[in-house]
């Protein structure tokens, strides 16, 4: 049996990940498809709109057959970190390929920026580093650089594009691991990221498509833009928690965390550097909303996301002291399988690289912990506590 | 101009803490009637059930000249540093005594007891020591000791009581100061602590009131318990901030600090001892109401109001660390003064032997930013950040 790897949010699942997973599965001609999903916190340093329980669920239904978690280390790092969790597990499961959505839609053209930059690394690094130094973010910096190094050449990636990056990021962690999985690219097509939803179309972003639920958009009209599971996995989840994950939901309690901590307990949480605590601090202090909260501590320097997983950090109190004793996933937690999911772990059993976990109480390392302590706060911000399924359910199971 | 001081929380203010105001007055024959107030958080560490603000105003409105705030290190502390707070305060502000009601209503049997301990100090410490090896509380141990001591010798003071203890204490603050103030005690009248309001009478509990003012009693029928410029005031700030504090109200935040901090980060902060941090932290994983959650962790050994110091400590995020900083307290906060408690402070201005402060952003050492914190970590308890009277306002006047 083969299998190919992908690396989500489904934040929530549409018709564009079902695309995206369909061809996935026919591009690479593998018998089972792999999520490797984030957990409660994603990587642009938000809670999840659903839970990772509901998340798993339109998964399965809509074709995948093994959902593993992306412990929280490194499901809100930066992409190289993100990356580096995700194809780390691809890798453990055997997966032959993996297969990531881009603007672009071949491959060759990161194959050969990924040369380009391992042949003159120290150059890069070093431009990267003076850009940095005149202020930009990181991201920018990283763009600058790429750009005066390619120049006006034709045939390498456009790594101004948000999707290529984190595909080139993928691309540069198999290699780093030494893996012998195969990078796989799709033209993602349709709505572009912050879109919102229009009439007529089967694509909307994800945005779009989250904003139209905090409307109470009707179940039809939204099954234009997502399979109906989805639409109905949403619904439940949003009748049992009254509510979905955002920072707007969030922010009493971020905001309660900020001021109790200071700027001198701000400093210890991962991400959290150079000062910016006291902006933090003195936002916090004024105002009122999330949106005012963000727009004031943002900069061209320290971007929302960058902002974001810092404060999902403090949030969830995780602190450098804690992220640097990671250094790779150590499990694979199972979240659900279909019948071949299922079927291809009891053959590749002897070939799996990591411990599979199926149920929370055998989570027993301190990464391992902590992906339950940020289901603990999650369901805090959405002023619950059920921890059920996090603790006793077996995986999901779509037979 | 002569001065008596009192230490007071007025949670809220009753026609019993006027009782204790007016004798005050009367049985010192001072001109001027000093009380030295806990903040936003009290002895028995909960949080006030109105904030500073509206309690000074009573105060003032009953009667007393001068309202100084107990320093949160103090207020929250127990018996011996609270009165030792309280104390020092009283001595720095040139009080030629205080003035505590007591069970007993002689002050004879308190120095009697007074002088019995000093004088076999070295065994009264080891009785209590043996005693707090037996499992019983501190509170437990020392009376253990003390009736011990004692004997069935009448004249003594009976330390069973609670406002005899603090009185107690008080003295030995004093004389552990060197402080020529003198103590007075007065008999306190009327309901018991815990009593509910029985109708008719004119004396009810702290306990009871709270209670009337939760279910909504009317203001005819207070004013009946409490000057009615007591119940204005607490009816003024419920509406400004939508309720009263308590830990019923405040639980949602504390126990998502609780969960947030894990054992290991609930052990730093004050008071908490001797592996309580898990039973803590086990009662609000699972408890979801604060009544439930407080059964859950107290015990014969840390009594309910022990554990809500620790509580107190945990959700104000002020630590083991912190507490040792601090020595004595080191300004006097005004929070409110009549025409003759403004007359005292002017003519007294070179005797008064701590810095007095009349606005917040004077505060600048860290045992006064901790007062300030703690009111930004008491309106977030109530829902709201007003933090307006605490920085920009100058003290109450009640000219």
């Amino acid at each position: 049996m083969k299998a190919t790897g992908i690396i989500v949010e489904y934040n929530p699942f549409h018709n564009g990940h079902l695309h995206h997973a369909t061809s996935a599965k026919e591009k690479s001609g593998a018998d089972v498809l792999i999520a490797v999903m984030s957990g409660q916190f994603l990587q642009r340093g938000e809670p999840a709109f659903a839970d990772k329980w509901a998340r798993t669920e339109m998964a399965l239904a809509a074709g995948i057959d093994l959902v593993i978690e992306l412990p929280y280390a490194y499901a809100t790092a930066q992409a190289s970190d993100f990356a580096k969790g995700g194809i780390t597990l691809l890798d453990a499961l055997g997966c032959e390929s993996f297969c990531f959505g881009s603007e672009q839609g071949a491959i060759e053209p990161f194959l050969r920026s990924y040369k380009l930059l391992a042949d003159r690394r120290g150059q890069y690094e070093q431009m990267i580093h003076e850009a940095v130094k005149t202020g930009v973010s990181y991201p920018m910096a990283l763009n600058k650089a790429y750009t005066e190094l390619v120049g006006e050449t034709e045939g390498f990636a456009d790594l101004k594009q948000p999707n290529n990056i984190l595909g080139f990021h993928y691309i540069d962690a198999a290699k780093k691991l030494n893996s012998p999985i195969q990078p796989i690219t799709i033209q993602r097509i349709g709505a572009n990221f912050h879109d919102p939803i229009r009439s007529g179309t089967a694509i909307a972003s994800a945005t779009g498509i989250r904003k139209a639920f905090f409307e109470d958009t009707s179940i039809e009209e939204l099954s234009v833009y997502m399979p109906e599971a989805s639409v109905l996995a949403l619904k439940r989840f949003a009748e049992e928690t009254g509510s979905f994950g955002s920072w707007n939901r969030f922010y009493p309690l971020l905001r309660y965390t900020i001021l109790r901590e200071r700027p001198d307990g701000i400093r210890k949480f991962a991400e959290v550097t150079e000062g910016i605590e006291n902006l933090i601090y003195d936002a916090a202090k004024t105002e009122d909303t999330f949106e005012n909260f963000i727009v004031r501590v943002k900069s061209k320097r320290f971007t929302r996301t960058r902002v974001q997983r810092m404060l999902t950090h403090i949030y969830t109190g995780f602190t450098w002291e804690q992220l640097r004793t990671f250094q790779t996933p150590t499990y694979l937690r199972l979240l659900g399988m279909s019948a071949a999911g299922r079927n291809y772990l009891n053959r590749q059993k002897k070939n799996i690289g990591l411990p599979l976990i199926s149920r929370a109480a055998s989570l027993d390392d301190s990464m391992g912990k902590l992906d339950i302590h940020a289901t603990s706060m999650y369901m805090l911000g959405l002023g619950k506590t059920a921890m059920k399924k996090e603790y006793t359910s077996p995986p999901l199971y779509f037979g």
